[in-house]
């Protein structure tokens, strides 16, 4: 059964423009991910009150088994490794959901 | 720029199995919803208390555009008229999202 995990990201509104530039360099190695069958990154369509914009990655797994196996491995602590640098962007910490896909 | 909508709904649990066969009809008819690019059911992968389970609809639109136009089409009335039947299966309203697809 595939798997679907959604991440939100909830961004200071002036960094709106230059924060899709922080996923160029994984979106170009996307095919190195094992076990990942299809990736977006989302922005809501919807104004919200004050300063923040949300973002979300949306990611289709083969399985829950490759999503968790990707969790532990390099290809994750390598994709990771420049959270630090963006820090400022983010208003919160990130809001992690998972689903079962039962059709399609 | 392709769209992403998702509609979340809040399932009394006893229904937890039943609840994917009411999609079927409007699954298998998915090739007639112009503009449609891809289409999900998920079911969210977390206990939650009491006696809910989140389900939610995940479907890629061509466009902004190709959603609105659907939502005031024929095809959405036909698809939309057998709620009243499975009413009591919903706890609460639908919740729907909808965002702009940056990447992918």
């Amino acid at each position: 059964m595939k798997y679907m995990t959604m991440n939100r990201f909830k961004i200071h509104s002036k960094y709106e423009n230059e924060y899709p530039g922080i996923w160029d360099e994984s979106y170009k190695n996307i095919d190195s991910v094992q076990g990942l069958v299809d990736f977006k990154l989302l922005k809501l369509d919807k104004e919200l009150d004050g300063d923040i914009v949300v973002f979300a990655s949306c990611s289709v797994w083969e399985s829950k088994e490759a999503f968790e196996a990707w969790k532990i491995s390099e290809n994750y602590k390598e994709m990771h490794k420049s959270i630090p640098l963006n820090k400022h962007m983010y208003a919160e910490h990130p809001i992690m959901e998972a689903f079962e896909v039962v059709l399609g």
